[in-house]
């Protein structure tokens, strides 16, 4: 398929601005696909430490750069955005955990929020790795400001670092990610310091913490900082999605102080079952199917059709836009897995989009 | 270090009864190295499926073998391990999850509990792996019953596997696993039903569960019959515990809801550097030190000197038993981290034993 880069290959220059372990990772990708990238940090020791690692050109905001990554601690995103989106002429994206409070205090054209969904337990620049994001999910969230072009540009780059993009209405990936990744965390937290506890009256005990422990408390090993800026950001679905834990958590407790069996088994079945089918990384299936669909003169409809993607389950794993000379007229080809393809025009359909569908295989 | 094989190295004979994940691997571990292997299973395509693999010699129960592993589902374990008490005349131990029932079921001085803190998702024989236990934690929970020659004949075995042996009386290791393994399945489950329950209303959810999640619910995909079985017979440390996780979930659901910074802080700051400092699998110390002390007339008395090391959390590397000829005194040889050696020491005074040590490094 060919490439469609909105910007022109030759523009192939990028700003990252915070230069922690994704804000690295991004730098080192893109420069190993031949970007020249320019990055700021608010540690002058990190910039030349990423000039010296090849993570970036050089130091500072390159005022032509096409696309520009705003990949600091969350508080900092909107004026940094903001900042970026008056000093250069590009689009603007940010890799913020929580995206409501950018979407609201950033109303641009040129802005569309995202979320790499990746990371490890490694910190800053140090634990920057280029091939972070290959095969994982980048969330997407445009709102109704963000022009297609706009949308496009950046789902192409973060596409081309290997990511599959999901979009999302940013209140919708505040819910989710509270469920997969804050409430989780938070639990994870829970039982190692509970853990913690108990072992002040008995040193033996984190010494029988075998590989499923251990695994289920990897990631309290964050940073502290991060997550509390994430609490205060995403408060209600956090505190909803623990209500729902510990709801659960009481329910299990009940089946098994009272001896129900048949509770327990369907409950433990049941997520065995969901782990069991848990979609793993982006796996490319054997039958793909083409849908090509004219994107109508009104802002968004990229973003939207891609939306509408992630609503249905609908991998997107490859696509193109291609805009008319005089304008947002457009036609927006996706390649998908062939046997959601009904599932797919059928959404489209009923938004009143034209698809057209053809079988790859 | 030379190697005490309390019943003679001619007789390097074993059954392992249940070849499932764990007994398989028992059982492939022990025929690497030599040990002629009998075994059973209520299944006798397994048998033959054992032999064909190489990890048994042969099906049945070996009359003259000096050690049976019985590695049987939790409630089958008493009435096998009885029944191979009664038909060998050497020692036997168990694998179950949950030690107190086994251990007031069965009293008995060639008998002494055992958990290998080790394991996988993998389900049955075909999991089965001769290197489950290197560098595990293998938990024996020794009775007043148990002989000095029992406990010593166990844990040299399990330690020639390459695990490390931890004792702890029965009691003491159910409350500790309910915190560091059984209550950790259960808030996995809870957590992978949880997202599963959400993703009916947006079929994104779970593409967005990264390498966290995916962590965090590995356990959930474990078999429910045999969790089911362990909430059944560690109730009462499995409700505690349960109860302090949903305590300390509710003190950071009101912190994340109030906006307390602070408490989350030093949450998440304990948890992280808990996290970091758990005990990583077996390393060994650069300077050792040799505590030699003598076992006086009385039964138990290796088991106790093993029971106070977990106590202390000192690592016990390598052992020796001494017995004299005509009877139940000998002398016990550990080799521990020298840095440990006073604290040892002290504690073995104060249980009335007299240990001399020697530095090595």
């Amino acid at each position: 398929m060919d490439r469609n880069t909105p910007a022109g290959s030759e523009a192939r220059r990028a700003n990252v601005v915070g230069l922690g372990l994704i804000g690295g990772s991004v730098a080192l990708a893109l420069s190993a696909r031949g970007w020249t990238v320019t990055g700021e940090d608010a540690d002058p020791d990190r910039v030349d430490a990423a000039v010296l690692m090849g993570a970036i050109a050089a130091g500072g905001l390159d005022p032509d750069a096409s696309l520009t990554f705003v990949a600091t601690p969350a508080s900092a995103v909107p004026d940094l955005v903001k900042q970026a989106l008056a000093s250069t002429s590009g689009v603007v994206t940010d890799v913020a955990s929580v995206k409501a409070p950018v979407a609201a205090a950033v109303t641009d054209e040129r802005f569309c929020g995202g979320h790499p969904m990746a990371g490890s337990e490694l910190d800053g620049l140090d634990g920057a790795d280029a091939a972070m994001f290959e095969g994982a999910v980048w969330v997407l969230t445009p709102t109704a400001a963000t022009s297609d072009t706009t949308f496009a540009t950046v789902a192409r780059v973060v596409s081309d670092l290997g990511a599959e993009v999901v979009a999302l209405p940013p209140e919708r990936h505040d819910a989710l990610v509270a469920v997969v990744s804050h409430v989780p965390h938070l639990a994870a937290a829970a039982l190692m310091t509970m853990a913690d506890e108990r072992a002040e009256e008995h040193a033996a005990l984190l010494r029988l913490a075998a590989g499923g422990f251990r695994d289920m408390t990897r990631i309290a090993a964050g940073q502290p900082g991060l997550w509390i800026d994430i609490c205060a950001e995403n408060r209600p679905a956090i505190v909803d999605a623990l209500d729902a834990l510990v709801d659960r958590l009481g329910q299990l407790r009940r089946a098994v102080a009272d001896d129900e069996r048949d509770v327990l088994l369907t409950e433990l079945t049941r997520a065995r079952d969901a782990r069991i089918n848990l979609p793993g990384r982006v796996a490319q299936s054997a039958d793909m199917a083409e849908v090509r669909t004219t994107i109508p003169d009104r802002p968004g409809a990229a973003a939207e059709i891609f939306t509408l993607a992630a609503e249905l389950g609908v991998n997107v794993t490859d696509f193109e836009v291609y805009h008319s000379a005089e304008g947002q007229r457009g036609v927006l080809i996706l390649l998908i897995d062939a046997a959601q393809s009904d599932l797919f025009r059928g959404g489209l359909l009923a938004r009143g989009f034209r698809p057209s569908v053809r079988h790859l295989s």
